[in-house]
């Protein structure tokens, strides 16, 4: 047997986002359903984390199991050659048998576009979130900053997540930066991991610091475990995971 | 009554076209139908040419007459409330009753674009034609240049336009180029007129020029009214007419 890890880039419009949805199209399953057919059985893939629907992926990672000898180029043109073309196999390559996509990760780093003109080009509007409205961008890039450090990001969670277990909400946000580049306001964030919806509610939080519903010193509150959950959550289309990084082999 | 020109951007993916056709989802059909919820009455919408299912427009032009006194600037945003994101309508003007956005244009520009490399990113895939494959890219920029001037395009003309009236198929090209730049090949043409399906056919024989199943030196008497069609035309979706050209007012 052999483990391989893919990178795998796509565009989430017309996906129930990544994981296996009985009935439902998902990025997991249809490259399981492809994996399966070249391996003559059923193979699981495991990914790095989950996006929702409607999220993007410029290169994100999974990994499965593989009996099938195939050198990871030819298995890399394959699989393209079976997928749509909204989901493409960047690279396949070789792994130890216990490489784990998820907890193997060292960091991933999301971006967010919000589109600020009143005409968004039919060739971006799937990609980016519509917002010509004011906005206090001034304020939103500092806040953005105030997000970098180790937080409690409980209020940043997803409401629908179990905290029966109690596990902890703390993680290490690596980088954040806002800027504006010619119509386009961009949010990247680059962290050791990330909740439920979490990359959503922070945007969703910095539209509203935007809207001046909250200024950033809020921010001194709600990143220290602050039980209630922010009631804001910025649209799916505009959100592609950018990359997941590992340890060099 | 007033005549009002609109530019128009779109998304052709998810169109048969731009023509009205009985029971399929077209350009034309769509903005009509919301133009005549806006003037509670059928508005007919008079194009600059039609384009094929999956081509893609970056602003052309069309006209409808109308009896409501909305300022323009309203109108504009009005149509882009109600039409899918995909559809834009970028300007609304007033004009003569007597505009007629087909017979008035001076010049229409096209740009086809070849993505080169063998994995196509999925945000492009819709927007570009895939071919990985090797092809002699200095013939065909050179056979590109030769449509320079005024031809008898017969042999570009679609199989299916009718000969029976004799229509004269001479147009003039008054620039056509190809060029390379990163993973992408570039064609962009602008000419006084095109006829239907001329500009994928012409890129339908480029891209034989570049397999070496032809010599641009052939173009010699394929453009002087060769009355066999040329059996090449390149697929829909990597197609875009750029715009229309109109007399200043």
């Amino acid at each position: 047997m052999r483990r391989i890890s893919i990178r795998i880039s796509y565009d989430g419009t017309d996906y129930h986002g990544w994981q296996v949805q009985p009935g439902l199209r998902t990025i997991q399953s249809t490259i399981e359903q492809v994996l399966s057919t070249l391996d003559g059985k059923s193979v699981h893939l495991e990914g790095s984390g989950r996006t929702d629907a409607g999220v993007h992926a410029l290169a994100v990672c999974a990994a499965f199991n593989l009996d099938n000898p195939i050198p990871t180029d030819n298995l890399r043109r394959a699989l393209n050659r079976q997928l749509p073309p909204d989901i493409r196999i960047l690279e396949a390559t070789e792994r130890p048998l216990d490489f784990q996509p998820r907890f193997n990760a060292l960091a991933k780093t999301y971006e967010y576009r919000i589109w600020r003109e009143e005409i968004c080009p039919p060739f971006l509007q799937r990609y980016v979130h519509h917002h010509p409205y004011p906005l206090n961008e001034v304020d939103m890039i500092a806040a953005a900053d105030m997000f970098i450090g180790e937080h409690d990001f409980t209020a940043f969670a997803s409401a629908d997540e179990s905290d029966i277990l109690g596990k902890s909400k703390v993680r290490r946000i690596f980088d954040a930066r806002m800027w504006r580049h010619e119509e386009i306001l961009h949010f990247r964030v680059r962290g050791s991991g990330f909740l439920k919806h979490m990359v959503r509610h922070m945007m969703g939080f910095l539209l509203e610091v935007g809207k001046e519903n909250h200024l950033p010193e809020d921010l001194h509150y709600l990143l220290k475990g602050h039980p209630a959950k922010v009631p804001y959550s910025a649209p799916a289309q505009g959100l592609t995971q950018i990359s997941v990084e590992y340890p060099l082999p």
